[in-house]
């Protein structure tokens, strides 16, 4: 996907629909000339407020549908947005459910104007099954005790910070915000179950020896719907080093009422264990909590009580960074 | 699928690329009218040989197409046979990884005599994800040190063992050669790798208190490219009683030279400590092996070892049945 972007959001009811054009803005401002909101639109990222025409005026190369409707369809009023961005010359992306080229006036209009369409959630291309056989350079991966948890986020900042320190690493996208924020990537749990691990072989290939590729975890081990997919892209992940990610509040498992969270020392022995398979010398680097619904000194008593119970330096992106981590892998 | 079924074997060069045919042939003999060899046909089945037209007078409802050729696409001039057991009103099933529909002549035929197409390769239903939630009935499922060690063999022979005693069992399919055998199931490393789990809990939900169900497992947690469905399998399953299944004289995972076989212990604790997620009570009541490379003395001291370390009973189905595994199942 070509950025500079521009951001639509349609009309959709509430922040929490645009989420993923939350997540881009956030990591890739740079990237983001303005946003097109039509009329009711209760979202708003705070990029500069624009017509499709004005995106196009500014170099805007794609127009992202950066949210989320209940249900996942597009809605029929959005179409001649859509359409209109197409004919501007911008390709489009979305992070829907519904597949773009599936609705006919859509990729008519793509056709016609010779674009692309992007569908962040649905993999384009066929893989090869994986292989295990070691691959060069070096591999971070973000594993949670459960999904939503900040597996991206962290991920995300620890490129960051490499980036800061003048380390050579990339951020390897294998969910759809996470593909938006990267250019490209895999939506891993929409791969077919056989070439899970194998898509992630083939998105972390062979890197240069010093390079880190810092590779964003999906669901968790300890997920019964999705565990799956986690431990595939463990396989595929190869990993030297692992972060286990962690919200220290949540009560259940995602979406599961009657199933308890794992325990962080379970959870990182599962992981370690099945993660030797195709890296012997797999280890934990730390832990990554999401603190934002502590207060200060809850967080800071949960992240001492963490370090001191696992012996690994304990960290919340977003208030303390995660410099403790990159120091972790030399 | 309806039985009887046709066993369509085409023009194969050798007997391996008859091995789905020879397995519902092993299984269900009593399903097969006959075999339709076409010139230069190098599999036998063992089933009368006879053309379309005899198959559809002696009742066939399905002609199978229950062998792959090298590539697994469908050979032109196999068009014609198929086309014609479509207009003498079969509805017609295949392994292959092309899918009949995709077809044009076979998908035109289809249209015009009304006959179905099954595709045992791919799922044409979506599922919901996995919940994890407990389900009535009980479960048994294979899980195996490898792929192609036994696990639907073993599942099988449990069944027929199980109806023998007059249980109430049935065996639930996961791969192409169990779904013509079943007559249904779901080819779980064909379906998107969200829904591993989730298809697993459809094809065995609830059932009554007193029935088994006897899935068919596949790969291994320790086979870096298929452990992540076998996990989705284990969690969707699960299974009050798992039997491990291996091949003792196997020197590497299978098509990956540079890797080892786990050891036995090792893969019943794993299969255990993640079995336990969705089934605390899951347990291990055997170990089921192909001593086929082997010859009786061998076999038989490999099965005594067995036994020894681990504690379980050690079957080789073929040669002494499973009537101890059954025996441990209550």
């Amino acid at each position: 996907m070509d950025h500079p972007y521009l951001m639509f959001l349609g009309d959709v009811a509430d922040q929490l629909a645009a989420k993923t054009a939350d997540g881009i803005v956030y990591w890739r401002a740079e990237w983001c000339v303005g946003q097109v909101r039509l009329d009711g639109c209760a979202a708003d990222v705070r990029l500069p407020d624009m017509s499709i025409e004005d995106g196009a005026k500014l170099g805007a190369k794609t127009m992202v549908i950066g949210v989320a409707n209940s249900g996942g369809f597009l809605p029929d009023h959005w179409i001649e947005s859509i359409t209109r961005a197409l004919e501007l010359g911008m390709d489009v992306a979305s992070g829907l459910h519904v597949r773009l080229a599936d609705i006919e006036p859509i990729r008519l209009a793509a056709e016609k104007h010779g674009r692309s369409l992007f569908d962040a959630r649905h993999p384009t291309r066929t893989f090869a099954t994986g292989t295990g056989v070691k691959r060069t350079g070096k591999r971070m991966l973000a594993v949670g005790t459960d999904c939503s948890v900040g597996k991206m986020y962290t991920a995300l900042a620890v490129e960051k910070e490499m980036q800061a320190r003048g380390m050579k690493s990339a951020f390897r996208a294998t969910g759809q915000t996470g593909i938006f924020i990267a250019g490209d990537g895999v939506s891993i749990d929409a791969v077919v179950a056989d070439f899970i691990s194998g898509a992630v072989e083939w998105l972390s290939p062979d890197v240069d020896p010093d390079q880190w590729d810092l590779i964003e975890g999906q669901g968790s081990l300890f997920h019964p719907a999705f565990a799956g997919v986690s431990l595939g892209l463990l396989h595929g992940a190869q990993a030297d080093a692992l972060v286990l990610c962690h919200e220290p509040t949540r009560q259940h498992m995602r979406g599961l009422p009657q199933q308890p969270l794992p325990d962080l020392k379970e959870c990182i022995d599962l992981n370690l264990a099945t993660a030797r398979l195709t890296n012997p010398n797999a280890k934990f680097v730390g832990v990554s909590v999401n603190t934002s619904h502590l207060d200060e000194a809850a967080a800071a008593a949960y992240q001492d009580k963490t370090e001191q119970e696992l012996g690994l330096p304990c960290v919340d992106p977003h208030t303390t960074g995660v410099g403790r981590l990159v120091d972790a892998m030399d």
